[in-house]
């Protein structure tokens, strides 16, 4: 176990119904809301109507900003800064999934930022303090409500970055499993998709070989997350799987499983970025393409922590570790392709032609992230496993 | 999964060398500290030396209230609340185990009560307020570092009653596993009984009969306690055996394992509160004793979950449930006589005679935690499993 720090505040109201007390804890941090969220779901599915009244009964002034996409962009944000500044709201409320928490993060800290908002993502400059952001979950897999990231692109250079600040953390979030019941098919594939790379990244990339305690917390999750996922494909509304699938998702990804593993890397992140900021494809769509190329190309390096995943996971008897590494990958991508998730370039109608330009595209946060090793020559030699 | 509310704001500062950090954190709470701890390891081992090097070079004001024992007493902690009064101590840090971190929590609350503090453990008046309280933790086992209860006998009527408040929940913990490296064979083995006892309780005592993410939590937990002790019996200073033990009995019990599982009870401990009032042992010794009992006790209302546990922990293959129950019990035993902890009331020196008077004490608890179906008859029948 490597030293570590870890802290994660964010006071989590888990449960059918809880939506309603929205109001009361946002008026926690403030009277003045700015309410971020999407396109059209939460008007249809009547999470709208449920926010707004709990906002509505704590007497809270609203200031609505809504119109946020999947892969957020940092024009759009840009305005929600503005919006936020000219209203000179107090706390920022984020009614969606990943990318909208995502934008009232950047908004909360873009507002206390007298610079130009990208030198947060390229780590020009620190975050030096945001307004509270309260949220409230739609789409369980990024696990942004419950951790310190936020991921943005900025449409010039079709660049996805990211930041990492205690100040843009959550300070609550609610988890309504039901919210979720409407979610398409694809999505809820995704949303596995996501989580159980979120876990596999550390689980490969660190500087900790004695991991016992981490590695079980990874296996217990993915094993909650690939059989909860399996229930929802078939029952949509069943309520134990989209709470497990909920609050699995969430500690995949707020900061435990890595805490004690040293410096973790996420290279199939950063190349899946470039997938999503290009083509404009799920999250998740992307990393299920990824992942298993990225498993194979690191095959020899990884060899003995595959082959665990292969027996743990996937009950893989075979003693040759190469052998057993190999069919595990076979058959974590045969499991994305059953619930539906695009496991090649082709299949998303990404032409092989690009992968120069996509490498050349992640190479660029390679360097940002500090990725060493993961030139442009070795991205494209990974995306070639990806065709 | 039941609604719940989780929320666990405790900073952890985990790894050899943390310790030094112990001032610069305290200092954000305020100038003046009691400095709460037991009777002579820490002197001996250096940590005291160490603590106060780095509370001095933070320019602190220290207030030293040593003295607590394991089984902590309330007329001791008292007199903490005098000296804290006295004093006018702004915060309060406790290094030591559980005994001292709960002396800590009492003391911190207690400042700030205007009546009888043991009100506060029979639940006849809340927690409004405490002093912050930082630890550092030198017997990993409690999970009190990170969570929000404390526990205090009270030698009148030999009553060991528990408190409960997110005002007493540690601000900052520090967790540097070298610390263990001095611990008892015997305290090592009741460390790691404790902890297991931690997560067997919800797993067994709760209202969720659809808890695969917990479940395989705790089963992920266990594993690796049991499989750490194991190798810490062999070589006590084994750093990432001492680690992975440290850091999964802080998870054990800090509310992760019990959230979504609705209400909890904990008839083990209860039980075993009242072999430590009265008889002074170590709580881990007590519940080694208890737990196993209790198993047997409950067999026909847990089979099911009985024999998961000896399938997962113990890989007993028997299809018949309460066989496989029966022996995973076994199997349980068996551990804790390996790893040194007693396994009967006789081993422990507590005479079968005693029975009586024993579950009399017990009833008192099981009233005030409304543990139903516990009186002092079922407490008895339980105790004579515990032969």
């Amino acid at each position: 176990m490597q030293n570590f720090i870890f802290e994660n505040p964010t006071k989590i109201l888990f449960g059918q119904g809880q939506i309603s007390l929205t109001g009361k804890e946002v008026a926690r941090f403030g009277r003045k809301v700015l309410l971020v969220y999407g396109l059209k779901s939460i008007k249809k599915n009547g999470i709208y109507d449920r926010v707004m009244a709990s906002l509505q009964e704590a007497g809270l002034n609203i200031v609505e900003f809504p119109g946020v996409k999947s892969n957020p962009v940092l024009s759009h944000t840009l305005k929600g800064i503005a919006l936020a500044r000219e209203e000179q709201v107090e706390v920022v409320l984020a009614v969606g999934g990943g990318s909208v928490i995502d934008t009232a993060k950047t908004i909360a800290a873009g507002v206390k930022a007298d610079h130009d908002v990208w030198d947060l993502f390229t780590y020009k400059k620190p975050i030096r303090s945001a307004l509270p952001v309260v949220t409230v979950l739609t789409l369980a897999a990024s696990a942004s409500e419950m951790n310190a990231a936020a991921v943005m692109t900025r449409e010039e250079g079709l660049q996805k970055f990211s930041i990492r600040s205690p100040h843009i953390q959550p300070r609550v979030s609610i988890l309504d499993p039901t919210v979720l019941y409407t979610l398409s098919p694809a999505y809820s594939a995704f949303s596995a998709v996501d989580a159980i790379t979120h876990m596999l990244e550390p689980y490969f990339n660190n500087a900790e070989p004695d991991s016992p305690f981490q590695d079980r917390l990874v296996e217990c999750f993915m094993r909650t997350i690939m059989e909860s996922a399996e229930v929802i494909l078939r029952e949509p509304a069943n309520y134990p799987a989209r709470a497990n699938m909920m609050w699995a998702t969430t500690w995949a990804f707020n900061g435990l499983t890595s805490a004690g593993m040293g410096m973790v890397s996420l290279p199939v992140h950063m190349i899946e970025h470039s997938l999503s900021a290009i083509y404009d494809i799920a999250h998740g769509a992307g990393l299920s393409i990824v992942l298993p190329g990225w498993m194979r190309y690191t095959l020899d390096r990884n060899t003995r922590k595959l082959s665990r995943l292969a027996r743990e996971i996937f009950l893989i008897s075979e003693k040759d570790e190469r052998l057993a590494a190999m069919a595990g990958i076979g058959k974590l991508k045969a499991w994305f392709a059953d619930i539906g998730s695009p496991t090649s370039l082709k299949e998303a109608g990404i032409p092989e032609e690009d992968i120069d330009k996509i490498a050349e595209n992640a190479s660029v946060l390679a360097q940002v992230w500090q990725l060493k090793g993961y030139t442009k020559e070795v991205i494209a030699d990974i995306l070639q496993q990806c065709r």
